[in-house]
């Protein structure tokens, strides 16, 4: 049957636009199958241009059958992941630069474009493109729109959607709309391009990105500050926050985090917590920045802080991930986001979550956003590892939630943050969620089961129906969507 | 009938909430005044709080009565004037700052808490809230976030909805929902207040602000640009966009607007259009950049600039729109928003509209983001004056759009701008548009008639009906709603 589906959407956008079977294994899954999250898909399509990805939209809409869009796979929720079949739209071979205007800070790119590219293209021209997700050399500018993808730039210019002006999106039932203009100012509707952003393919496929980009900084300083223990690292972040200066960027590496990637370290490694901290600007700004800083820190047993290079420290920094993962094999890691007042109280309970469970735990982020990348090392070939990572990421969300805080703060809910959404939302902005769902996908085929609670009585919604009427007439077995992944995750 | 209506709403919110018809006339227009429009309010309410909102919804949903949510009434499109009757929700009275931490960032503010108080709080605590509309010692944040209002200092930071984390809001049927969170950063929903932020009252009622706000800057200091025509304007900025200095201000004033105001300019007044810069942040790179401002115009005949105290200048730009209203006693000015690169053109045309029509016509506005209040001054006791305004205004609306920009930059769509929406949107996004609205209004009683094109029968689409069967229950005569002012415009 499946084979049926890559048949007719051949028919209809190329026999060269889908993907043989024996070269599926790339797209069932994204970076969350260190979590084991895989899926399987129907179908693969690599649409050649955006009209292509409309018609693919609207074939697959008249059919009732499932799409699940798909940017560079660096996703950490599972959001790219074809969990209950599906054809899986890749946007990989829409990499045109359409327009690029530097002395009106424009640029118009496709959904392909990787995420390094813009921002290095930007550069070259003496803009810049703020947003630096983990992951920029895979990752597509598709991506990053649909997730609103962040970083640790995010603290001073914003996500992803603060440089998205407009959108070409493909919307059901099968139409490519521009949303918004290459402008950057309209208010003559509801601001559809910034609901799209960081829908994660729920209510529509991006096929192109109109970005507003900035003027480039002509200097960035970076600065570590090295605190005794987290209750000093907190008043430290307090402290700078009420210091009257803007950093670019204000981030925290715990204890154990930093050891995992200390003999790197661009600069003297001590131990302790650390803050990042990044001021750009003009030199002599900077400079008064910086002591404006350094004041802020200096009460009684100020912490040590020490200038590194920026440009080291954030390649450094990029590593993070990896080093970490390398400690034991494996980790789970969940991005929450509390109120950075809170951070201290915050990392105080991921660690009594991690002796609870006896896995080693660590957490690093952005603080002055509150977002605490909340980590469990774990041993893959271990047998219980894998599951007590898992029920200790579970305890990291509802932590998250007690602290006034969100199960997400820049990954997104994709799949594996579903399950607390509906703890975290008050009933009408459940109500207000589903009707946004529904208003641009009512037959549930937009990327499905994605960003939204599951229904309580473990059913996927209305959609859910629909997709087992579809897999029932595809002869598939009469399974929920996702089943094989879900099964394994607590209700 | 009436009577019974505010009867009711005084059992349901309390008789000291509901308004005495003979109160009613300064609910009956907003600014848009000038142009006469003039609703009938049904009722006028205010409420005492957010739970008096939502009841009050609630009750009129349940009896299909139109709302329509009014906040300092300094609206410039008549998004606030209740052109078919139904009840007016005055939020004056929810003026409480409900909570304010400098030292984070934060302020919660009721939706009736007027701007400059809001910016006047952020400034004494050593922060931003940038937005700086016109009238902000009038307007009300909630109005605020509902027209996303800018002003010149928006093309920096952006406007309200960039300083907006979270909202309070009274959705139908009748409830009060918590949109997004007091932190800065959930990535766990679609961007609900992202959604309500600009919707002018069609979407929800907001009854409270979280604001995330920035430390405000050392220092701004701001350059007066005299060009010789509006070309050498074009160049001018043109050549500052590209000199990779980050204005806070980037606006424009053409010879005839200046003309109104010159007596009163706080610099040398000159001849000619001249561009408004100001550049903010410390003081040695405030100075940089006004150097690297002066050599980006330093080609072959630099227009002349000159430095003007900051402050002195924005508080006589605020008095722009009554120094050009009072050279003939009114005006009518359209706020439309066309590619920077075009400024030259659009005036150009907007010149050329006033001559047509024999009415003298004058421009400025925010050059950086294209936006430009296209005004024509008006005699308004001549007999044909008014009508030629307002036909002047229609071109005006027509010239933005094949400029390949929008009927509104700013002021938003209200009722005065919906006439051509449905050329400026293509078909995909008019229809996105009008299922945003129908997931959150249904019945079509929030605001109807307002941000959206007028069905093309000349019924007000949907919702139309559903006002004229309200209506005819309450033994009003069968009319379309707004047709004592629609049908003084052409259609």
């Amino acid at each position: 049957v499946s084979e049926g589906l890559r048949r007719d959407l051949a028919r209809l956008i190329g026999a060269e636009s889908v993907v043989a079977e024996s070269g599926h294994r790339p797209y069932r899954h994204d970076a969350t199958i260190q979590r084991g999250l895989v899926g399987e898909p129907d179908a693969v399509v690599r649409p050649a241009d955006a009209r292509a990805v409309a018609k693919t939209l609207r074939w697959c809409y008249e059919h009732e059958v499932a799409l699940v869009p798909r940017g560079g796979g660096t996703g950490l929720a599972g959001g790219a992941v074809p969990v209950g079949g599906g054809v899986v739209v890749s946007l990989e071979r829409l990499r045109r630069v359409r327009m690029l205007d530097p002395g009106l800070w424009r640029m118009s790119v496709e959904a392909g474009v990787r995420t390094a590219d813009v921002a290095r293209l930007a550069r070259e021209n003496g803009l810049m493109f703020a947003p630096d997700p983990g992951g920029a050399e895979q990752s597509q500018i598709g991506g990053n729109v649909a997730t609103n993808a962040g970083g640790p730039h995010a603290f001073k210019y914003g996500r992803t959607g603060a440089f998205v002006s407009g959108l070409e999106v493909a919307l059901a039932p099968g139409e490519l709309a521009r949303l918004g203009r290459a402008g950057r100012r309209d208010a003559s509707g509801y601001d559809l391009p910034g609901l799209l952003v960081g829908s994660e393919g729920t209510l529509g496929i991006v096929t192109a990105v109109d970005l507003h980009l900035v003027p480039a900084p002509p200097l960035a300083r970076a600065l570590v500050v090295w605190a005794r223990d987290i209750e000093d690292a907190q008043r430290a972040l307090l402290n700078i926050l009420a210091s009257g200066v803007q950093p670019a960027v204000l981030d925290f590496i715990d204890v154990r985090a930093f050891a995992a990637a200390s003999t790197t370290f661009p600069g003297r490694a001590r131990r302790g917590p650390l803050l990042l901290v990044e001021v750009d600007g003009g030199g002599a700004d900077v400079e008064r920045a910086l002591r404006e800083l350094a004041e802020s820190l200096s009460g009684n047993g100020p912490p040590a802080s020490e200038e590194v290079d920026a440009r080291a420290l954030w390649r450094w920094r990029d590593g993070m991930n990896g080093a970490v993962s390398a400690v034991r094999g494996g980790k789970v890691s969940e991005d929450i986001c509390v109120p950075p007042e809170r951070l201290a109280q915050t990392l105080a309970g991921v660690y009594e979550i991690g002796e609870e469970l006896a896995l080693p735990s660590c957490a690093w982020g952005h603080a002055g956003d509150g977002i605490v990348h909340a980590t469990f090392m774990i041993d893959p070939s271990d047998p219980d590892d894998p599951e007590r990572g898992r029920r200790a990421g579970e305890c990291a969300l509802a932590l998250a939630l007690r602290m006034g805080g969100s199960v997400t703060g820049e990954h997104g809910v994709g799949w594996v943050k579903r399950e607390l959404l509906a703890t975290q939302w008050d009933a009408a902005t459940l109500a207000a969620q589903e009707r946004v769902k529904l208003a641009f996908d009512p037959k549930g085929l937009l990327n499905p089961g994605k960003k939204r609670p599951p229904a309580p009585d473990g059913r996927r919604g209305p959609r859910a129906s629909q997709e087992q009427r579809r897999q029932r007439a595809a002869g598939a077995p009469n399974q929920t969507p996702g089943e094989t992944v879900s099964s394994k995750r607590r209700r």
